[in-house]
């Protein structure tokens, strides 16, 4: 693929591609390039976890990576994100990985650009890695979507990863389900308590309260978020004995899960961010691919 | 070279001797190095394009590059730039390339380092890797220097490449004119409108305007300034068909330059910045040779 | 050895190991690694020093080095330190080196983690790499450490160095004497002035007046601190012919040491620096070969 933006713009097919050239790459699979590419990884928001994940697939795919940071580049001259890329490319960058605060930034890139672009996260729109990390720890563990119980807890309304990754596993034959307070359940039908997830549930996908992107909490308290809408103890207790915990990280313990249930025996949270490296490796070399 | 400090150092023999190497390497040229080098770039003011192009050089010559942010360094505790340099060499660091807000500032540096110095722009003093690829650029186009026209339009005053480029252009045998308003004019001799550049110039060299520089745009409006010294469409419609449009970048769009232009037919601005990988490589690999 | 936290881990034997090691790479060893290694330098505080001394050990060694920024990480978030680590071991990190304004951050670490640590400084705590440094400077300078005389000078209670220097200098036979200035002696016995150091003194350890730990410089101007505890001119004179003077740096010029002094004749302040690479290939090289 020469980009990759939005998981709308992924078939099923090639959603399992990339799930497998994954499982490849996890049992050391040989990068298939044919020449050193260079990268650079444009992080204009926060983050540890897909930044570091990226940089690592990238040394492991043997790649040359150019830092980026952004609090000192020219964008604080006022240069636009078109022609900062554009620069990348001039200068021979073949492939940039970009998180940005702008929910779709990537449309001002659609034309007069010669170079991949993989998003790292726009605003509240899209995360497609992410998803297909998610997609992956799944799989892996049910070797299958098909008729699988998942529910996705939390803010749904600003969440990057929530509407696509249950766009995907809807199409992928998984049944979704939602809970999360009113006041953040944007459009979508939602559970108003844990009593109809728990007894059902194969895999519990927890979003993360985003302080840093809401004024207030909404009314409320982290203990009280963590009472009504995070997973407890009490609760945990009441999972189906093969269920997993899902949650993208950074995790606020004690609001969405109890912090002992962070490394619980069901909580894959950590095996996520694994999978996240195999999951870019597999997405970066199908973008370079296409660079000749 | 030892150091590549400012554009005076360099002979009109020296100056074509990089531009031929940098074409050697634009042509795919094996760097010409016997060990492994390390280097570091010292950026204590914002840049995308230099910095980002002295990285690409350097990974393309094979060089160890540590990365070095002025914010989290020690110059923060207060060091001078002197000892942030002379620990640079003590831990066999060989050559730094340095962007300083300071005129100057590698007077301090001329004794007791034992490191190549490639300066990468001292405040409004010198930037001579943007001066060698813009020659690069205009010999790469005209295949000469001797007898073109070329026009340097803006603030003249504060720019690290006007003086520099008008230098070498000169003996090389160009003729330069300038234009800019004459608040910004310095001690350079002027035209006082397009109407004498445009139906004669070769070569238009557009100078960013440094709102960061100065206080306030000294009584212009940026659309005044679009007005009186920018490139408008309208101007670009009476240059001469083989005339090319130069500009440092970052392009402040629809002031130095109409939107619509920074692309055309006749721009150069992002091969500009195609061509200083090579350029930087040529003088990087000239530094790191007087290493042993 | 699994992590390196503090100078209290490591018996005599082990420093004398790591000490010699450090001589082999200065004499251009190989490294003795079995893969491609990946660690990650977190630098909570500012410093060039260590940061770029471990940077090049990292190169020289062959490792992939991830760029990690804490002003850009998700610790800006509220991620806690151990999530952060987790993180970084859950996508492969083999070990990570850690400076933290926090005394002791590494208990947090302690269980659950499993990656190695090198502690490059804890808030008024320990700076081990800096001590081992010391050491090898020392030894390569006198070929052994019985019976050396060694005074420190300075900010003895919240120098990071100060305390495990001493402590590893006397297990290992030296006599350390202290001058400081009552108010930062604390529990500490010291002399009260340079007359007892200046006559018998092999070696003169100073310590950096930081500034950015203290609110004011309690009650001292620079001027009094370099009259009363810094080593001027007149007192670099009566030091014993073979006497050295070592200093952690960012050195205070005209604070801790007259700034025509930085690079004399006895001084060993960028020799240090020089030798701190080969003392950090030792350590990564060790904690490397723990894991598999």
């Amino acid at each position: 693929m020469k980009n990759l933006l939005s998981m709308n713009d992924l078939h099923p097919e090639e959603i399992n591609r990339i799930l497998q050239r994954a499982e490849e790459f996890e049992h050391n699979a040989t990068p298939n390039l044919t020449r050193t590419f260079t990268v650079a990884n444009l992080f204009f928001e926060p983050s540890t976890r897909t930044k570091m994940s990226f940089e690592m697939a990238e040394r492991k795919l043997g790649l040359h990576v150019l830092p980026f940071e952004a609090s000192t580049s020219s964008t604080q001259k006022g240069e636009t994100l078109y022609d900062t890329v554009k620069t990348l490319e001039s200068i021979g960058v073949d492939a940039v990985i970009i998180r940005h605060e702008e929910d779709g930034y990537y449309h001002q890139l659609s034309s007069g650009i010669d170079l991949g672009i993989i998003n790292g996260g726009d605003g509240s729109g899209q995360h497609p890695t992410q998803s297909l990390l998610d997609l992956y720890t799944i799989k892996q563990e049910f070797g299958k979507f098909d008729s699988l119980e998942v529910a996705i807890v939390g803010d749904i309304a600003h969440s990057r990863v929530a509407k696509s990754n249950a766009q995907a596993l809807t199409k992928l034959g998984a049944n979704v389900t939602f809970l999360c307070p009113k006041e953040w359940q944007g459009d979508i039908q939602a559970e108003s308590s844990w009593d109809q997830i728990l007894p059902k549930a194969d895999v519990i996908m927890l979003l993360r309260v985003q302080h840093e992107r809401h004024e207030s909490a909404k009314g409320f308290s982290k203990n009280e978020y963590h009472e009504q809408y995070g997973l407890t103890i009490e609760r945990y207790k009441q999972l189906k004995p093969a269920a997993i915990i899902m949650h993208p990280a950074p995790v606020n313990r004690d609001v969405e899960i109890a912090s002992e249930l962070v490394e619980s025996e069901k909580s894959r949270i950590f095996k996520q961010m694994h999978n996240g490296v195999f999951i870019r490796m597999a997405i970066l070399e199908s973008v370079l691919k296409e660079r000749f």
